[in-house]
């Protein structure tokens, strides 16, 4: 049995190593002192080394990448997987690794299992789900909200980087019924890893230094996961306004988030809410009020920083949250679901000081 | 007089050489076929050639750098002088140099003659105004709004950059009653020259680069000049929230801003007001309906692009506006000015096409 | 009839419009008065407009985006033609458009028709030459080695970037007999648009921000173009060590040139070989001895700067060069052999000031 | 006395916190098992918070700021104090701190203590030493060649970046008597870090960012610290060639460096040479032969990537080494001699792994 702290280090799959979600997460793990990268895939660079696709790792023994087909999931057993995969492909190889291995945990990095409604769905992505029964298993894996549940879960479904960033400060305000719900406008900033190592022209550095733009206005798929938790937390639906825009620098997700009290609560309530709700949290840290974030001083951690400050218009307030989208906005976040999924300390691995300058 | 197309060109100076805006008005006048630039100034670097301090003029003629103090402006008989002077230092050197040289025009590139009010001023900078005949006899330069009162002035206090790429795109939908006037959101974002040369351990590469921050929360001077111009244009008071970020570029502003339209109005309407009040000018380009600008596309031009999509929320509108703060947010805007109070064509020395990449 | 100063236009095409190169010509073209832009081809985007590839000619009217089979170069008439196409390709269509529209003068600014020895193209490139006839005809045109058979050129070879930075200051060093052949180091860094469009991994923004590297070590094509024109002008084999870099910037490549002076010759003599060289150039510029350039300071624009230093080792200069790698690097440096093939002032079309910051 | 391995933690001074070198050494410090960090100086910023300086260090505990003359040395009873001073100040701070507190170990950080040679000091920095008696009791810090006198020292003078990215793939060559001493040329390319956090023009974002460029030709100071390694290393005097650039990242060097191999030696031998050198080296890692590193495989980890390549030009080699100024170059060496000096296993604190993307 898969759980801890024997001499014995648990045995971990990466798969999809060879993007950039798979190698924070090789990061990562490679200091974790309770595990053994046991399995890497990537099925363009099967038979390759990692250190072909990432240098970094080069000083570091790491197993051969190997393709997904290749694998038989009974014999590799597997105490905890990370799917780091694109979009769709993953309802499959999940579906295949836990017929194969029920006792394998799973940590899913894509937006595959994130929405629970299965129209909800195929209204945002366009088809039905390939795998129902597992869609309804899955736990959404925003560690701050759904602990509990998380750490009894054996499907985790690891939540987006601009809504973690997005909900981490609006859940407890949320949950509070501190806010006006129909007036919250969120105004995002991603660096470019978010976008993932998709070799598309508008991905090309010349493209994108030098300047800055919105994308996906109106209609990005991020909101499907915002309108559930949103909703789920209210007891209503709630529909936000979201604009995500690309920043030229690679880590970091900044939100300016304008709301406006309700039931008399100023700004500094709002403040007390969250600064009251993140107190002993070890990955959210709440600034003083009227401080706010940055995202380069979250760089390469697993740390959200909320700041909180008055709007001049009475009775609004700006709220910002940062963080870094391959840590606490997905690998970070996936082994700190890991950490409850198999019993170890929640903190475990994730102890890294931000990077900065 | 001095108004042009004989042979001769009229004589300009730039006080405050040394600056970004100094060298972008350098930049564009030695492309500028009427005019002839015949005084730099550049108090601290008095003495030296404008190469030693922007290496990219070597290769042009230019008058060496003098202090403001030691110039008789009698003499010096300039058709336009454009002052890039810190804030407060303005006033003064304005003072003077109308008072030697009263046929001398003026375009002010610093926030000193932007309020109309005196009591406003006060209020957002803390002390009288030391010219206060002049600050009511000052023109508020944005061209696509007051060009007529801008042919007959003698001083024109040339807009902020932030507040450019705000009001191009709502002053026209406030005059048209067409927005929600108390709910209006303006996100912008601005390049890193927006701050000017000034030496200060925030502006430094390695604390801004990788990175990316809000400043300025809630209590922004620029705020007093939108307050200023939208309640002209709604004929009553607008209060609007306006948060400014830093981008790890150059060049470049992007205002992302929420609105509400009234009385039925949707989007599309908004759209079409806007393509509408600009389909004649030469700076401001409105893409079409559902497209948005990026500032890599805008830099080093005088353009102005806009772009209204539909928010997911009814009735919501998404609008953005991409400048380039040292040109349309700053010089080329002064030049522009310049052209219409000497009587030149609206685009003589703009012509040059965005740089991309 | 093609050549110029009549009010009518000459009629350009640019072929190759959706790469970085083509929107430099575009670029430099809508400035140029004496040309009109009749053609511009785009196999993959054809049919589409310019706009949609390069969102900042949105203001302007441009012709539609065609493929280039679908083009009738007799009807066409165009008085020239720029090649801005991938290797290899552009032999085929240079010979068919020449076979049918003799006339038409051609700048091609691939790497096609730079090399003049057969058999140095079939070794670099791995094939015979396509078009060994045109391979003859064409000359080489880095103009301020080549100005005179330029002019009475029907077909040139836009030199590369690299090559460009490289030669303009050790060409007359070379042919002054003034430094050692057989010890010349160029260590060379380029911006990212020195690698084109092209949609590869290693472009990606979060592949190449943040960080430095070299490519091509010991085996760059860039180095038969250097062994040609070093040979020509030494009048024997030169065999330079050359390692191009990658700058995490868009525009600009810089040289350190290291050499040693021969015959007695000094740092300070080698710089006045070069500013003698270059006094009347209007797109080369020595500065003062033991000044050396930044590549922010010709962004944009068609100039070279060039400094020259003492090395502490005595006897040894070293040599620094800086141009932008797609103006006189590529697209400027070729409009520059139009004017000379045209009849044009030199100049024309090229007098933008460098865009800093 | 200090060594360690029991529960207790050693005590460590950081003095010169508010610098990068001063944050890096407390983000390294952070995560070391054996030590505490038990007092933080930075004069202008006395009495203030560390997470003022530096907001990253926001959600640890770390002692205030004070000023260094208000420091009682001997009740402080550092176990070791890091220096990370600005030039100059240093050797009285070090002089007093000894004087009161002589068992305390120090690894100063500035250039202070790097030369042995008096008249060498002189020579550079243009005054007399103003603590020649510990100049002689300094050890340099460069952990690879000096290992065993690091352990038994008590003050250690901290190698330059530029120079311990030079001499770890020189030194061995040298020697192995392997290469010609003349004709070394080391073309160094820096992040902006490497400047460290003074508020200069020349750092200022726009500045530096979208170019490239070189510094110091012909004069840098770093030289004087390659000449005394260089000739220690030969037994002869050696001079090189050396030219440091910055490149517009944060951290990061690489340098280019040109050998001529001598005794028949090919550019394979001088790899075989350094991957025997560094077999056993945890922080130097010699790549296969041909292959070449880049900075952002390093950055934020204590390695260097070293790899050897053939030049074109027969008997001469292309070498290019790797590492993160601020941590190889700076703190992470520092924090690897720390580990020597107080017999702690030299890895401790320096497990990071690289931060790509």
């Amino acid at each position: 049995m898969s759980t801890s702290t024997q001499g014995k280090k648990v045995k971990i799959g990466v798969l999809g190593a060879s993007g950039y979600t798979g190698a924070e997460l090789v990061r990562l793990l490679l200091r974790h002192t309770q595990v053994e990268i046991a399995l890497l895939t990537a099925d363009r660079r099967a038979g390759q080394e990692m250190r072909s696709v990432f240098p970094q790792f080069s000083p570091f023994a790491l197993p051969q990448l190997v393709a997904i087909e290749s694998i038989d999931w009974t014999k590799a057993a597997l105490d905890m997987a990370f799917c780091a995969l694109p979009h769709a492909t993953t309802q499959k190889v999940v579906s295949d690794l836990l017929a194969k291995a029920p006792n394998t945990k799973v940590v899913d990095l894509s937006a595959d299992f994130r929405l629970a409604d299965t129209k909800a769905y195929a209204h945002w992505y366009g088809h039905e789900h390939h795998a129902p029964k597992l869609q309804q298993e899955a736990i959404y894996g925003l560690v701050e909200v759904h602990r509990d549940k998380i750490k009894k879960a054996r499907l985790v479904a690891n939540p987006g980087c601009y809504t973690t960033c997005a909900q981490l400060p609006l859940v407890p305000l949320i949950k509070a019924k501190a806010i006006e719900l129909d007036e919250i406008v969120i105004d995002a900033k991603s660096g470019m890893t978010g976008a993932g190592r998709a070799v598309k022209e508008e991905m090309l550095f010349s493209e994108v230094s030098e300047g800055f733009h919105a994308y996906g206005v109106g209609h990005h798929r991020h909101m499907a996961e915002l309108d559930q938790e949103f909703s789920l937390a209210a007891g209503r639906d709630v529909v936000v306004t979201f604009t995500p825009h690309l920043v030229p620098m690679n880590r970091g997700i900044l939100s300016t988030i304008y709301v406006r009290g309700v039931g008399g609560k100023t700004p500094a309530d709002l403040h007390t809410i969250l600064a009251s709700a993140y107190a002993q949290e070890p990955f959210v840290h709440v600034l003083p009020f009227g401080e706010v974030p940055q995202t380069r001083h979250v760089r390469g951690s697993n740390m959200t920083f909320i700041g909180v400050a008055n709007d001049r218009v009475p009775g609004r307030a700006i709220i910002i949250s940062a963080l870094d989208n391959l840590t606490k906005g997905a690998s970070g976040q996936a082994v700190q679901n890991m950490n409850l999924m198999l019993g170890f300390p929640e903190i475990l691995g994730l102890e890294q000081v931000a990077l900065f300058p």
